[in-house]
């Protein structure tokens, strides 16, 4: 019974903030009416589309803050959280919407993308290059609309000066790291940056790692009003999480399969993506082998399944497993034994999740 | 005597805002030491090709705050008036860098732009596709960066919370309107959004023409602390200004050469932009052989040649000219007989910018 109460207390955040992010959608959409059809059709279908992943960032703001208040350290209140977890998503979605134009994917989670959904209406027409041209350009141009809104939200939010600054340093942060990290990721692929390990692991650390889990903890720890050792420690953990996470992410993309993804199984290969298995990979014997087919965007299935096998036995794949392994347990070691007295609470939701990122397949 | 002294009192301001924008772009260099070379190297060459154009924006929001501030209205200080023309400025270049992806532009002013300094840099490596897509890339990843920025400076300008308010607000509509607009010239030009008259107008009166005009002298009226008539009437002289600006922009581009706009001359007919000028051209029996050249991507230059001849002798070309007339004369009706009593001097520094508007040939 209390499993059942617990799924069901998280189904009703969720659709909390399902709800406050329609809102700001629908409040655009609204707001559109100014340019037109069109532009309002763009707004509805970025409102289908966005939130539909699991709404990992906002439930772990929420979730961590909840168990900050539980303890009754008083934090904001909920309209303010649930604001914060908006703009989370909000944020996500934009950078989501440029990777997927930068990467030239149309297809996430097994299903149309909003550029492939534009793309699908747009070529109706007749026009394959003008309509993808046309779906990639929208995909910007929403991007720039929501990255702008996540600024607007926070920037406005409902709360004293000093707060609302730290909230704006956390984007900061977040907004120069994941474009850096983005920058580093498509020049190693493209081969113009050198896949020095320096760089890779600045990309890894910095491309998904700071947004996705570092800066919900961080902003759980503003909005409860932590004090500073308490979110230094939360800030460092979740640096070891997301880093873990993008690791994961990386793993998933090499050795998943198309089912548990949801994406071109090669893509990653394709693009000729230097992660840090890549790394792994070439202070082997079978690097040759790995990138004479890394990089070849008309990698066969044969192809792929042959770079896979040799990245599984050159070791790369365990060696990133240990990597995983290592950050989790540091992470746990930050929280547990660390000199920052974390609630109890909190320690627990943060493991929690770091259960789910284990187990996860997509 | 005076004249001289009037231009050294502009070269002055044009100083103090690139001063300020490089303040902001050397901060952001120095914090990309985290991130190493390649990214810092990416942000030194932002620095080298922002702030390179007439600075127009900036300096419309200064002259004009300085007519207000002449007639003892008393406004915002000088720091706060000069972070805000950087903001102007920045956000110009991040729109200007997206619309650069979008149009696959590589050349400005005659000069490689940011995206065709760095393919150029990429391409020297061997891979021209590889590079153009780290270009395009980077393009769009540094628009987000200075995206963000323009909305961190206001969001933590040194003024009242009301009126950071009002400037937020400000910045609100202009990344709307613009994003929107631009939405629209790409749907028309893909063929995508059929070309009526209405979708025409308001790609025309969005894209440029509210962030360019409407927006800096909305951003004065704010910080000299104007009445709400003073400001509506500013808005309303600004739009028409600013569409007026937009409509000289494609003429330029239709009509100007090379020399004069410095980009490839016929490139606003292989993208089939939709412009108030194909519009006033369909209304003519030349539509047909218009119709035809225009969206060749291989048009060649006795095509293009043709295409020019026949939107002059359709009268497409008069058509816009006095549309751009009527639209500066409706201004200078706002701004000297409307209701609302705004300052000579502040009339007098909106003029001046009209007369250069007329004058331009770039």
């Amino acid at each position: 019974m209390a499993e059942i109460d617990e799924m069901c207390r998280l189904d009703h955040v969720r659709a909390s903030v399902l709800a406050e992010l329609h809102e700001v959608l629908e409040g655009e959409t609204l707001r559109a009416q100014r340019h037109g059809p069109h532009v309002q059709d763009l707004w509805r279908r970025t409102a289908q589309h966005i939130g539909g992943g699991k709404l990992m960032r906002p439930m772990l703001l929420l979730e961590v803050l909840d168990a900050f208040e539980a303890g009754g350290r008083g934090g904001a209140g909920d309209a303010v959280a649930l604001r914060c977890a908006a703009a989370l998503e909000i944020l996500h979605y934009a950078f989501l919407l440029h990777d997927d134009v930068i990467d030239h994917d149309l297809v996430r989670r097994g299903d149309d993308n909003l550029v492939g959904a534009l793309h699908r209406h747009g070529r109706a027409g007749g026009d394959d290059r003008a309509s993808l041209h046309w779906a990639r350009s929208a995909g910007i141009l929403m991007g720039d609309l929501l990255l702008a809104r996540a600024h607007q939200i926070l920037a406005r939010i409902d709360v004293p000066a000093p707060m609302r600054g730290e909230l704006l340093d956390l984007l900061d942060h977040a907004v120069t790291e994941s474009a850096a990290g983005e920058f580093l990721d498509v020049g190693l692929a493209d081969g113009i940056i050198p896949p020095a390990r320096r760089e890779i692991d600045i990309m890894t650390r910095s491309k998904t790692a700071v947004y996705s889990v570092e800066l919900p903890l961080a902003m759980a720890c503003v909005l409860a009003g932590a004090g500073a050792g308490v979110r230094a420690a939360l800030e460092d953990a979740g640096r070891c999480i997301g880093i873990a996470f993008q690791l994961q992410d990386d793993a998933l993309s090499a050795f998943g399969t198309e089912h548990h993804h949801g994406k071109d199984p090669w893509s990653d290969f394709r693009e000729g993506k230097q992660t840090r298995i890549m790394d792994a990979a070439r202070a082997t014997t079978s690097w040759p082998a790995v990138a004479e087919l890394l990089g070849r965007d008309d990698l066969t299935d044969a192809e792929g399944t042959r770079l896979r096998g040799l990245l599984v036995d050159c070791g790369a794949r365990d060696r990133i497993a240990e990597e995983i392994e290592a950050l989790l347990d540091e992470a746990r070691r930050i929280l547990r034994d660390g000199p920052a007295r974390i609630p109890g609470a909190v320690v627990e939701v943060i493991e929690q999740q770091m259960r789910r990122l284990e187990g996860r397949t997509r």
